[in-house]
């Protein structure tokens, strides 16, 4: 397995990785000239994919066919399931040394800077487990709901996949994304500053389905508890209003059951809210009259704040965004044109616009969203950029529908102080220096 | 390497499966007193979770709790990427023995039968090789965009993946999906009548955006063709105002670059065309004033006609569906209510309506379409359906935005004979025995 040691080098930089020494070189040398030399060699198709073959190793084997232009590849179902390309394997989801005293309650981040598009493949899915993770037997595992019902049940998993479904696209971010950030500790990537978000579509019962079915009290039915079936008996009190709007009760998660570090068999869905209420192995949902107040929405899950009280039942992710390419650990190899990608998402409903600004906020334009935006979803947008080569900072700012307004860290920090470890979703800067680094900074 | 033969027993049934042979036994004796006696012993969260595990064991164990309510699991980055439960290992691709002479020209379909949403996940992406799958070192791939152009050019990856960049959902169809049922050979499950079809998000450049590049001849340039650096150097026409709209230089799929068995690292993403034009490996695009008439457009992948003739450059795949669930190979275990869910796409636009008849075609109501419906993409329906114990004919029928009615089997048989293997998108038709079993027949 490889080193879970966030060294920079490890750190796949996409696109820039594609490229070896080599290519390096001669891109720094200037790419326009070695394309020429490339495309002078190749006089049609197949001398074509010889250059392309070719083109880094001299005329003599120019003309010479690459093994997989002759021969017999692999048969289909060679892997009943599929795998990325050994060429993909720097790719992959980090442990943050130390961030944590044992792996079993810590964090596991994606590697948004070299993810595409809105979904993140189940198989990159950030993890957050409080005591470890478990492959329960669908066979064996039940969900009872109980409390202020007319007829409490326990369901099997075959009672709940007979259900009404529904499917839906959702991101889900921890509550302590980006929280290392209240501080001045600016971690080295975008994979440890912002992978605690990820985003799938998923398919499951609307809870509000359960309710109905078990006949929960709707005069004094206020609350619902959501419990866990792992040793960390994870507990959340979600308020019924949000319970019956668009809570779901998922097992499944881009197209196949959910993944055992994702709750597999079934985890509560919470729209907007941080992941810590969607709660994993779902066991048991009970309606009550007033919040519970468990040890991770009372003690743990709260906001610190300047006068040194503390915030409860804070769940809410605010609009927030965040450039993934470039970002810090990458390098521009040259000056000219580059595709500025990254993320935007909002709790409260669906991304109206994106800005992104160059140098450090003074100026801003407004970035291409990619379709589809799907409200409480991640937002894919795009924005054109030719570096000249000098020093620039690069930021993004989000506004939902609501009008809500990313803000900067300062402004953040004004009303929620430094101490803070939840519901950082202040405006990102990324430093590009002129030899082309780029680096995760603070800008005031 | 689990066996690729189609023995019905190894083909999961969702969601059945998840029931064991004592559980089927419960169900099928009435699964009202059993959930009773299981609520019986349920005294509260743990005894509930308890009662979850020991419900099939007898009153001596049902105190004890499962070891994953007490012990600590596993770490997070176990597995630095991610896989499937243990318990999911029976839904695969799978090969259809015979198909072909070699497995490597053959294909994998995907397991449609116990898949959700509208999401395939890269590792069930249904295959089809002409020579084999490689995986290609994506530092030494090159594209070439020649011929009628201004300037032809020879694309790194690096050089692609610093342009515009574009994500979008889409589904591929391989045009011989479903080419068993053009005679009368109904193959057991909905994985081989209809398991050719699956639906990502894909990233990457605007094919427009490269002919732009090397400027392509506006007045000339009619057709545009794509050869991939395989083996089989398939190679396929596309005309140009479709080059020009919405096709794709695609190295993402599903967030992450596109998988070895499906083009690593870039291949043709077509819209709405069969799947041979989303050329894999893709090396060369080459601009010409008329059709190639390739092997793959002239000889295969033509639609043989009831008058001996047979039509050529025939690509769109027209406005289908299919009920995934129940289908061939499951069981219906008792009476009742069951949550009847399948797939609908059109290579036209969106799909407007599904409408599901459970009596073959006499009685019709419209099923719940579940967002986002995207245009050349895969929509998910799901209806409401309580079975009496009678024997039923389940059938589904879509209708895209430009009022295309999916025909009946007869009615495509009427224009297109019984000797084709390309693009069949009949009604397709489930029959449910009174003793719960589900076959395919063909219902005219």
């Amino acid at each position: 397995m490889p080193s879970q040691r966030p060294l920079p080098g490890r750190i796949q930089p996409a696109p820039e990785g594609f490229l070896d020494a080599r290519q390096i070189e001669a891109v720094r040398k200037g790419r326009r000239g070695f394309l020429k030399r490339a495309f002078a060699a190749a006089g049609g198709a197949m001398a074509g994919a010889a250059a392309a073959q070719g083109a880094f190793k001299g005329e003599s084997e120019i003309l010479e066919l690459p093994e997989h232009s002759r021969g017999l590849g692999q048969p289909v179902a060679a892997r009943a399931y599929g795998l990325p390309s050994q060429f993909e394997k720097g790719l992959q989801r980090r442990e943050s040394p130390g961030l944590t005293r044992v792996s079993a309650a810590s964090v596991s981040f994606a590697p948004l800077q070299g993810m595409f598009g809105i979904i993140t493949p189940s198989g990159l899915h950030f993890e957050r487990h409080h005591q470890g993770w478990w492959d329960i037997d669908p066979a064996r595992h039940r969900l009872m709901v109980m409390g202020m019902v007319k007829e409490a049940r326990v369901y099997t998993m075959d009672d709940l996949m007979r259900l009404p479904s529904i499917s839906r696209m959702h991101f889900i971010e921890c509550g302590a994304n980006t929280g290392m950030e209240w501080g001045n500790v600016a971690v080295p990537t975008v994979q440890y500053s912002h992978g605690m978000i990820s985003c799938c579509e998923y398919t499951g019962v609307r809870l509000s389905t359960l309710l109905d079915h078990c006949g929960y009290d709707r005069k004094n039915g206020k609350f619902v508890l959501a419990e866990g079936a792992d040793g960390s008996s994870m507990t959340r009190t979600i308020p019924m209003d949000r319970a019956l709007d668009d809570v779901m009760v998922a097992y499944a998660m881009n197209g196949e059951m959910l993944r055992p570090e994702n709750g597999y068999p079934l985890r509560l869905v919470v729209p907007g809210v941080q992941g810590v209420s969607w709660v994993k192995y779902l066991r048991r949902i009970e309606v009550g009259d007033e919040e519970w107040a468990t040890k991770d929405e009372a003690v743990h899950y709260i906001d610190l704040m300047p006068d040194g009280r503390h915030r409860q039942y804070t769940s809410i992710q605010e609009c927030k965004s965040v450039v993934t390419s470039p970002s810090g650990g990458q390098t521009l190899l040259d000056k000219g044109y580059y595709n500025v990608t990254g993320l935007a998402w909002s709790g409260r409903g669906k991304v109206k616009r994106v800005d992104v600004s160059f140098d450090g906020g003074r100026n801003w334009r407004t970035a291409r969203l990619e379709g589809p935006v799907l409200s409480k979803c991640l937002t894919r947008f795009n924005i054109d950029w030719t570096w000249d080569g000098r020093p620039a900072v690069i930021q993004s700012r989000a506004i939902d529908d609501t009008g809500y307004v990313q803000p900067k860290i300062n402004q953040l920090r004004a009303v929620r102080g430094t101490r803070s470890i939840y519901h950082n979703n202040a405006i990102q800067s990324w430093k590009v220096s002129e030899t082309g680094e780029v680096g995760n900074v603070q800008v005031f």
